[in-house]
């Protein structure tokens, strides 16, 4: 019997995931049931929200077991099918995980269009990533020409496609960032019109300078000291999609913001909106996304940026790096080539 | 001279309002310029706002400076007028503040349509407390038949306005009121599915109990412990206006809210949306709000209950019990007789 290779969760975290909270294990490629198709990952997508998975504290979606697969997007080829729908050789759409083989009812799993961009934006700019900060931005933070969009994480693949998206709407974008060469990166490939530093001792500061009529939107994806610097800065009537925390994802205790005692006073005064939601929430208009999308990538008006390791082996490392901003760009793990 | 009486801030207050932050004067009433008119106060409108105006903290509106007339909303006759819009017997709403007598420019003044209710009713539920109610639960709290909503000083002019209106739209709404007088009130008279008393110290188990599948909106109002009760019990996809949180208007010290530090978490994970608005914030839509309302109020789906202090001299005092609930209804002064 053929054997695959998966990496489960052998521990739950407590803090930041160590490597000995993960396990490769091989095992046994079960025979095929009528319906039922196998795939092989091409391309593992490490995304933040990972995290939440490894815990069980409540969320928007249950954990992972202890002993389970870790949970992930991936691109995979169908190279057996039981299934009338799905036929060898096509490059699906699926969230088989961190393995290298899995069998599937087919139940979510989607064809992937070839001619919309390479096979490995499905899990990137044209997935997941890209849709989050599709919707986050255009449908919550509602950027409107002239105004100030303040998104962190500004190289990686959800905030480099809001900073984009909100420049295509007409508005100033300062970016967050770790490291010059991220910053780097942000202004002069991507035409933000600043990106600061979020390890800077003067970000407070610099941030103020950068935005000097105030932030009309800041799309929340990090939390933690960011927030801290962008709170006394939103404007009336600014409005925060939140969409992640990665800051606070490694807490082991949960603190309150600096500006918690005055949260909901500014919420009043300033007539501030804060709305959570994830890109499942837009399931429904997946196809608005794919069309736009795909179009200002083929246009050149939103660029990403990938950052693969190679082989399954590397995810544990990987997704470890990705906590700490180790990636530059969309987090990718190369699992298997294209085609065998 | 005819002479006028006035109430002023003598101070601003540390922490509750004490009568000596309050100084009665006389004045001389002065002449009419051209295009101006006078007006003599009928009703006074007290609401929780005006504790913001006695303080100097950064907010919506610039704050009252001390030895200056305290502001509110008025209903008053027009009994001069060199303005060739206005003429004398009209009755207006006006911001003429504490005081008997007002010299107006005309600016910001309208008159009162008598055939859509008692002329008092332009401070209360036809006036910025019902549009208050109407905006803030319609456009954000937005409740959907079946859903559950929960309002606190649910005896009050913005409260009873906003359960009413949420079971016009099909909603079960619990209120939240201080005694069994205005709990049985908010049930009997003006039918919410229940009312609990925020002074009751299992407040948080029966709010529990009265919302057995959650809460899908809350209209914010009070903050305190009233918010802490009500956040762990928000739903999925919930939303809270902001509109108010007189728990802390007297706050010498802000004090983070006790789910401070999940505040954020929670919003992600349950999708929530928090959104402060100021009624003014809606002035354009002023006739959508005031058709509907009226018509609700005529067909009695709407009810109101006013809490009347008779004369001027007695605003001081009865401002200070509405910020500690003192009050039953909308709390108005009868600064002067419909007609003179």
């Amino acid at each position: 019997m053929p054997q695959g290779k998966r990496i489960v969760l052998a521990s739950r975290p407590v803090g930041e995931p160590k490597p000995s909270d993960f396990r490769v294990e091989e095992y046994p490629i079960p025979a095929l049931g009528e319906g039922q198709v196998l795939l092989r990952t091409i391309w593992l997508s490490l995304d933040p929200y990972m995290r939440g998975r490894m815990s069980d504290a409540a969320s928007y979606a249950a954990p992972v077991p202890v002993g389970g697969v870790l949970e992930g997007g991936t691109v995979s080829e169908v190279i057996a099918s039981k299934n009338a729908a799905f036929t060898k050789g096509e490059i699906v759409l699926s969230r088989a995980g961190w393995q290298t083989h899995a069998v599937s009812d087919v139940q979510g799993l989607s064809k992937i269009d070839a001619k919309l961009g390479p096979i490995s934006t499905a899990v990137g700019v044209l997935g997941m990533p890209g849709m989050t900060a599709y919707f986050g931005l255009l449908e919550i933070g509602k950027p409107q020409p002239g105004e100030t969009v303040v998104v962190a994480a500004a190289s990686g693949a959800v905030g480099s496609a809001v900073g984009q998206l909100a420049k295509i709407k007409g508005a100033r974008v300062v970016g967050i960032a770790g490291g010059k060469e991220k910053c780097d990166y942000v202004k002069r490939e991507l035409g933000f019109e600043d990106c600061l530093d979020h390890r800077d001792p003067n970000l407070v500061v610099k941030l103020k300078d950068a935005c000097p009529k105030g932030i009309d939107v800041y799309f929340e994806n990090v939390g933690g000291a960011v927030f801290d610097a962008v709170f006394p800065l939103l404007s009336v009537f600014a409005r925060v999609p939140v969409c992640g925390l990665i800051a606070h994802y490694n807490d082991t205790e949960a603190k309150p913001p600096k500006w918690a005692s005055s949260l909901m006073r500014a919420t009043l005064t300033k007539r501030l909106t804060f709305r959570g939601f994830i890109v499942t929430d837009f399931a429904a208009r997946h196809a608005d996304f794919l069309r736009d999308m795909s179009q200002w990538v083929r246009e050149g008006k939103v660029k990403y940026k990938e950052f693969v390791t190679e082989g399954l082996d590397s995810a544990p490392g990987a997704f470890m790096g990705l906590l700490k901003g180790a990636n530059f760009g969309k987090q990718l793990v190369r699992v298997g080539p294209d085609r065998e």
